[in-house]
């Protein structure tokens, strides 16, 4: 089945908003194993949206269409899909008692410009919006089924997954039950898990078990698209090959599904009642700026110490015996560690010191780290360097650190190396 | 002039990256009032890319190709550029010296495959990339002029600025010099700026300064295109509306062209060879995040302290008598800034309370933020209320901590109703 995506607004084609729509979109689709051909951006003009749906009907079965649904004179698509299908706009009866009963719950009179959401083309099958007043629906153009869906990213992403995507698996024939299995990784490269996972997806030999990657660096995506007839045959294809990839993956799997690296600490640590104080370096505060905001981290988050020198981070934390300048030592991130934990009443602290190269930012700058944590009872440290670029440094070993604190309270390693880091003649 | 611009790659179709090299074209465009009315991505597949040039080809005046000039099998803009255009592919020398020349300088051999990106169509003009193996080139298809960049974000920015840009204002007969003069603010809304600089473009009668912007909250973009027969005549026509400009939005501004709110406080806190400590609640080292790591910023900043209670800030800034629990106050955030001063031993501290709303994230979920900036001379303070889910009111008051901190430092008052912040009784 060949499917388009056609995006329309002028934000999207002037470039004012980057187009995260049409990603979205097309990884949801790509997730199920529906590929996505072709994808065309338009203004809000009427000739052009006219010949994209046009071109679009001669070319592919099925074509999503994003935006241009609101109640302003440059939203077109309700008009122009009209003319494309060679219909006229009908008042949808059903749709303006929805929208005004939506405006009567927010005790509110609905405004006369938002009864042209209700205008769809003759001939097209109303597709349900239970989060706005933009309906969608869909239609036949040329050859190809056409949907409509809103530009706001929320209501387009229900619309998507509810409505969207069931009719358009339907319409490919393909078995209906499709599940995505997610890992998340931290320390290995995407071609060094490719060759670990050689061959894990033909444990189900019949073909319907899909490997893929996505890298957004310091973290790794590992995906697996499942299809079956139904869930439990998903459920039953899913268990070797899942069990397989954590065997192959291992300490590097730090979560997976929709759980974050951040939200894995909290829950160990809310777990054992436990407490938390941070050091952050070069890092500058972006450690407890992903951890501390979580809702629920308001019970274990004791504090957080920000500072760019090691005097001022031993003073910070109350330490007297203040080292020389030089090198740093996981020693150092040792004795600072144990000091904020008891400085701050916490049952752990994280220390993570950086030594940044000197001179101005390129591809080959580095940063040598020393990360520590502590509890009452012992202290962990490891010592690592990172080269890439200031932010490269930076994200790294933000990264590091919270890997670090996971691995210590699952009792994995923490000092295990990682494809990011250079070998190091001092460590 | 019609511009249109094909994105070619599995990457993109597939969503596995965003597209953000077509939203910085299109706004680079736009920037000098040239304006893409299409743009179309397709993947590696001959068939599509063929048939995406020649629709362009009939359609446009002038087309850029972005990606598709790598070394390896899936990298075809040449071979389908010389399709659409029927003509041969034949070897560049001098981009094949140029390549090998690249390759010595880095004490490496070139690899056989890179000979392929010194094939180009026979009638192509050769487009310089001053930072990569990847060989631009510009030739017609059907009416259009084509020009094909590479993938790789940092090359396509040079050769669209340095080559491409000049030759499309070439072609579009437009005048020649053309500036971009940009203005950051915080607080006020886009159509709350747009009314305040209503006319201020028509100071110019001719039509050649225009007016733009661009929102990412919390800060507001307000850009001013210039056209002119040179850059002294752009000069004269910028700057009475330049001026203009900076009287309107006055105190809002905080920043101009490539600077940063941030880069703005550590230039004002460097001149004066002050020093700095930051104090975050639910910013949670957000505000340290933007700062501390500045390349200059650690001769300034000492010291970050984040936590996520009242008590706890107090008793990490040394302070004893705690309140009790209830609602914070300025006079709270003056105390924890006064002493977060003393105990850096900084001449300059910041601190940012939050009191979240109850319950969990949603659309109307607030926060209240009391600020205070704090010297050895005197402290000044402010009270606010953001209302717009969790991250909003995270960005807003990171965003608001660091815009008083730069008023306070530019003598401006720090206390200045915002379009962002609700009524607030209580205030």
């Amino acid at each position: 089945m060949r499917i388009e995506i056609i995006c329309t607004g002028d934000e999207v084609l002037t470039g004012k908003i980057v187009n995260t729509n049409f990603s979205y979109m097309s990884q949801k689709l790509e997730d199920v194993g529906l590929s996505v051909q072709w994808e065309t951006t338009v203004g809000d003009q009427r000739d052009d949206l006219l010949q994209a749906f046009l071109l679009a009907g001669q070319r592919a079965d099925a074509v999503i269409v994003n935006g241009g649904l609101g109640p302003t004179v440059d939203d077109l698509s309700q008009e122009i899909a009209a003319k494309a299908a060679g219909v006229e706009l009908v008042l949808n009866e059903e749709w303006l008692v929805r929208m005004e009963e939506m405006f009567r719950r927010r005790s509110r009179v609905m405004p006369p410009n938002n009864r042209k959401q209700a205008m769809l083309p003759a001939s097209a099958e109303m597709i349900d919006n239970p989060v706005g007043t933009a309906c969608g629906f869909a239609l036949d153009i040329g050859k190809a089924r056409f949907f409509f869906t809103p530009g706001v990213p929320r209501e387009l992403r229900r619309m998507l997954e509810e409505q969207i995507m069931p009719r358009l698996l339907a319409r490919s024939g393909q078995q209906s039950a499709i599940y995505l299995k997610r890992f998340h990784s931290y320390g290995l490269g995407e071609s060094h898990v490719d060759a670990l996972l050689k061959g894990v997806a033909d444990l189900v030999p019949d073909g319907t078990v899909k490997l893929g990657f996505r890298a957004h660096y310091p973290q790794l995506e590992t995906k697996l698209t499942v299809r079956g007839t139904d869930i439990a045959d998903v459920r039953t294809k899913l268990a070797p090959v899942e069990q397989e990839v954590r065997k192959r993956l291992g300490n590097f799997i730090l979560a997976e599904d929709e759980a974050t690296l951040e939200g894995v600490v909290l829950a160990e640590l809310t777990q054992r009642q436990a407490s938390l104080a941070l050091v952050e370096m070069f890092t500058s505060g972006q450690i407890a700026a992903r951890f501390a905001p979580l809702p629920g981290a308001e019970a274990v988050f004791r504090r957080g110490t920000v500072a760019r020198s090691v005097a001022e981070i031993y003073a910070a934390v109350g330490l007297t015996d203040i080292p020389p300048p030089g090198e740093i030592t996981p020693a150092m991130a040792e004795a600072v560690a144990t000091a904020a934990r008891r400085q701050a009443g916490a049952t752990h602290a994280l220390a993570v010191l950086v030594d940044l190269d000197a001179g101005a930012d390129r591809i080959d700058f580095g940063g040598t780290i020393c990360l520590a944590i502590a509890t009452a009872e012992n202290v962990a440290s490891r010592r690592s360097r990172i080269v890439g670029g200031r932010e490269w440094v930076r994200l790294g070993a933000a990264e590091m650190g919270l890997d670090c604190l996971r691995r210590y309270l699952q009792d994995l390693p923490v000092d295990e190396r990682i494809d990011f880091e250079k070998a190091d003649d001092k460590a």
